[in-house]
């Protein structure tokens, strides 16, 4: 692409390089902002530059958050021996909208995935490791995507934890719900048949 | 969405305000953002803001452009009495492409469109029949995209420009080159029945 102007270039570059957004698609943002009212763009460029100027996480299960201690782990009905792992907020958040969870999280940031050369190190393990060592912990649930690299992530965390009595689970993988059988994908079905449940516990909804 | 952040919930606000782009979507931007290194975001921040802020249009056709009067009107090599008449830089960066043209544009910055509040005095209609009232212009091309807005637009100006001396015209429209028949709607196609042009014409590649 040839632009008339190197100020029109290097926002469209800079737009550019966000995940999933191409050059023509950032010509198009950046020609949407050109029309709309000056407002929007300094908004824009201030809360971007805030957030990450600014940015704190909990220090107890490292979430995005505001104060030092995040709602979740400073509300006192949360069972705080329930830790449920999980890469990154989005899935704090799409766990909190089903309103079944009452533990606490604890948020790796990412998952091992030496292509990106994101290593163990770069994650928030430790402190999970040293929250188990001390006794904080009962049982663990790793919530992270069943990829490869969840999985590899889920094992590295699996055998630090060995050493220690702590329960560790999975969440279940199946069919889900509302969905057609033949549809489903083997591996799936597959797992939804030898992790089968009691009849009389899918009654339950809650 | 409940955010666990208001820093968090301002900037996925204020990106979700774009175009095309929902709440998950900002979500995964402004996490993504927050990976990366600072500089990232200062550089996405300024770049957004300087455009807007120091954005300049040529003075004669209306294009985005660093200086006063824009590379394609300076050409000395382009045919200044031959004027294209365009929607926004995508097209003119479109046509550049195509390497066929050789007159100049007229950037209108719009279509106009009730709808959504755009009159003709929004868009650069005055300069472009000032410049036809004083001779300088031989022939219009009308290149706007044949929507309603489109053929709302082409019809106002050629009603204003209609006292004057000018010949107008507009781009063919027809089946793309490589498409097949079948595949074609019925007004493209009847239209490029209509307005087939000599078998000998259509040998000629440039």
């Amino acid at each position: 692409m040839e632009f008339s102007s190197k100020l029109l270039e290097s926002a469209v570059y800079e737009v550019s390089q966000l995940p999933g957004i191409g050059k023509r698609t950032a010509l198009r943002l950046v020609l949407h902002l050109l029309r709309q009212p000056e407002s929007q763009t300094t908004n824009l460029a201030s809360s971007l530059l805030t957030l990450k100027t600014e940015v704190k996480f909990c220090k107890s299960c490292h979430n995005i958050s505001d104060v030092e201690l995040c709602e979740i782990c400073a509300n006192p009905k949360r069972q705080e021996k329930l830790v449920c792992v999980v890469e990154d907020i989005r899935d704090v958040m799409a766990i909190e909208n089903t309103g079944q969870y009452r533990g606490i999280y604890h948020v790796l940031g990412g998952k091992i995935s030496p292509m990106d050369g994101i290593g163990p190190l770069d994650l928030n393990i430790a402190t999970l490791v040293e929250k188990v060592k001390e006794g904080k912990v009962d049982e663990i649930i790793f919530a992270l995507s069943s990829t490869m690299e969840g999985d590899t992530t889920n094992f590295y965390i699996f055998k630090q934890l060995e050493p220690y009595k702590v329960v560790t689970s999975t969440i279940a993988r199946g069919i889900a719900v509302g969905d057609e059988l033949e549809y489903a994908d083997e591996v799936t079905l597959g797992r939804s048949i030898l992790h089968r449940i009691p009849f009389e516990n899918s009654l339950k909804s809650d």
